[in-house]
């Protein structure tokens, strides 16, 4: 029986056919990516609910560090996503919230200002900041790959909703990406300019080693 | 004196360099555009403004026929969106009120319920429907190039945020496409099954002729 | 023994490697696709006859109601031309024949009148109409993703052979899009402005429901 | 008077707004193109007649060493193309001819055998030919920048209509690329194995020097 | 004659045409750019030279604080780059060198070790550092848009050769984006976690103000 | 214990989710590759070590007709480089060493003269040669798709890197394309000109048949 329904799986493997229409590609996670994305799920097996996701409807993961709650609906969270190009998430600042400086790896992103007032600045690979007071309603595009931030400059919460010119951006948090990991402080140090009591302090803060 | 302002412009023209950093391309909406988008603005007329866009803030253009207000932040309004493959768009529809039946020539869109109940769906190449009611909160995707609408399902004002995968996703709406020009009613009767006198009558609502 | 041969189905699962020359990427329709198309097969399995498709030698699927035989050279009839960005298509329209009104999610499509006359025509997204009568001989190039038609204008078949800029180019019907479903007809009359009992007509000519 | 209008052509120049639907770009040959592709003409300048082309009805270029006559369709002889990704074009091979040995940059190809029988061929980056006999209404794929020829099989004329996957595919012609220009005679020994009598027989032939 | 020549160069403007082969576009600088690239030359203009450079043959700018020299290939350096998606740089390391902390916003990288002993790392979006001692001969690749560093591990000079998988890769080098501008060190602050003592200090030392 | 191993392997199959962060993709070879490359190993067996190769550190295979060593560093042999868009290659050419005429199908490729002195030159659709002579630390791009070559210009060792951008260029020689395979003797002659007696001579020489 056990060797029966390993042929079942076979069977599954060997006659499934995915020659049919390729309107879309909603991700099946547990297939080898490519780098144009994650494999498809077999159009049979797609439902409307693969194209809708409701977990923007509500605040994410609390940043208590930096007073602000993040949600994603990237391709990892959001299968409908997949090889379409775009993404979206959710930031919402407290009163001295900020979104921490950081980059997409390879998308351009528009911020739509929902509730509240925020700063949002990006820096340019000449060393130019560009940084506006926004109100709700106003949206800013933040050219793909440089750094850039939001803060709450209003007095009351801030919600900010975000999208991306890509269904995977990536986020590299700087704080997190020079201080939450292994790398050696003196590597750091010397590439950074950053003082090495500066570094460890806020490995200390942040969780980082060595 | 005309004739050295004039010289002066040639001066200008032949002087000005464009060889510095691209982190992005502002539309320069007066010289020719490429199939890659619009040619840029010299980098040194740039200024944070144009990346900031507020004619999101309010409800757009009024669609009586359909009773919904539509107001695009593509690349043909907000220049800093040039080249970035990203743009917004803000729906208002009042109670009955649709997006009606249409599509983007090159673009996916996410649309994001920010108030009331919207029932939202496209139709793929092998002519399912994909259906689904959203409530506040809710995304869904459309995929690339597919029919889609939406529907305030709601007794109250229901307002939806777009984004879409280009800066310049093009709308061809299916009512105007059809009925707002002098395509002949018999080619059009032919090509689409629908019967003469139904494109007439839709000719004369919307204003297309033949 | 059926255990010996799982292993030898494992082993050469394991062993394969793909770790060759990529000139071309036949699809292999078992394996999961990716957003840039079908897996490829392995290149020991491949000949020349993957290349080659002779479909489109004779007149394909009838389409009675409009007049029209079509046949289609794409990915999924064609493993050849997998992520390769080219497919072709022909259409075999008789006396009064027409291609229906439709348009290609990601495709641009250069159509050549091989025999016959035709009258052909697309929409673009500000809903003016290019049409033109064209004569053995001729092409006309279609956009990307606009509505877009053809009509036999002479009094003897017309044979059209289409190219697309893309290996799956897709086509969304318009009468089948909105009729051969289940999408509920009060949606279609509100997304549309048709009539409803012009829709229910096509729904049941083209077998639609709701 | 002549000064007037000079403003008024730079009054033109000035005042002229590219802000519009850009469905297409029809190729502007006067401006300077950009990787991309040509610049776009205005689109209140664009007709119908930028989207056909009568050119392909009939024998182009007689290559009377080879015995076949070329026409292409490519963006340059076809404004309408440009930017869509795809070009045709058509040969006529006398008994006997043949398009000879070459490759594109930057495109795949589809041939269609529209009348006579034809061997075609592509050769691949580990050197192995895959080499086809055709008869009329097959299809052949021949992927992106490979080495390919199509050698006229029959008793009677052949002519081939070709598909491009870009409006822009370039040819180059091994025998005149190797032997129509100044490139010494020794240099091309030493980088091909040619024997240099063979190279100075042939540089004779097609016009090279050197 | 003043007018003249103004007709002249307008005869000239009106008169060129660029419908010829583009197998290549030579950026022209005095043009203006689209999101593609530069302007093409008129290709009657290209000389080889525009394919050649040689600013690669001897050390770069110094950047005195991080004891290297660097030397970029980079489109706006090499017209004969554009639009063809790679580049090229050169960093000489002193005894105690750094190329400092930075991203590319587009592009991927490879270095290959010329001379000298190198400790090369990039840093993931989820924070994981991948760091390596490279010695002669040896590449690493460094994936688009991530943070990453190169620190002279030898008691020699080391000279570095790096690749670019865009013509236009760009650096967004950390210490000169976040100190050496009008950012408000309040904000630098917030969006960091860096200490407000530690950010006038490296203003300081780097020319920031605010 | 067969099965039960057999069930784990399937449980490893089964449970591995790819739901991670995709800043990369390495290739794992083992996968079916897809139009975009190879499939990405599961993050969690990426190390540090797949984004090092070390085989560009000495000279390659010997191609004794040629009198140069090529050494690759493609994505075939450095599966870090998988979907980045980028390679390198290695060539050290003897006295009176060459690199043979060749393409590559899909990427533009930029030289570095390490040691000696070398001419290099590449071939356009347009049949004209730009040819240069290098010296050492001078680079040179070669446009995608096109003819091109290295001769050791110098009375010493010339060692030249290349840069590609596609992490899978792929090399087609021409004298190995033409004469290396089993393609018939009169289809060559045909198809380039060239004279039997030459083409078999060079067949015996490459070990090419018929």
């Amino acid at each position: 029986m056990m060797i029966s329904s390993i042929f079942f799986i076979f069977f599954l493997i060997l006659s499934s056919s995915y020659a049919a229409v390729q309107d879309f590609c909603v991700a099946d996670y547990t297939a080898p990516p490519s780098p144009a994305g994650y494999s498809c799920k077999n159009p049979s097996d797609v439902k409307v609910d693969d194209f809708v996701y409701s977990g923007l409807g509500v605040p994410g993961n609390n940043l208590k560090l930096n007073k602000v709650r993040l949600q994603a609906a990237f391709v990892a969270q959001f299968p409908g996503l997949n090889g379409l190009g775009i993404s979206l998430a959710r930031a919402d600042m407290e009163v001295g919230g900020v979104v921490p400086m950081h980059t997409h790896r390879g998308a351009s992103e528009v911020i739509l200002v929902a509730e509240g007032k925020v700063i949002a600045g990006f820096i340019t690979s000449d060393n130019k900041a560009y940084v506006k007071n926004l109100k709700k309603g106003d949206i800013m595009v933040l050219p793909r790959g440089l750094l850039h931030f939001q803060v709450n400059a209003g007095d009351t919460r801030a919600l900010v909703f975000a999208s991306f010119s890509s269904d995977d951006p990536g986020v590299q948090n700087l704080e997190t990406a020079l201080f939450q990991n292994d790398l050696r402080t003196e590597l750091i140090a010397q590439t950074t300019l950053l003082d090495s009591a500066e570094i460890k302090k806020l490995k200390g803060l942040l969780g980082g080693t060595n």
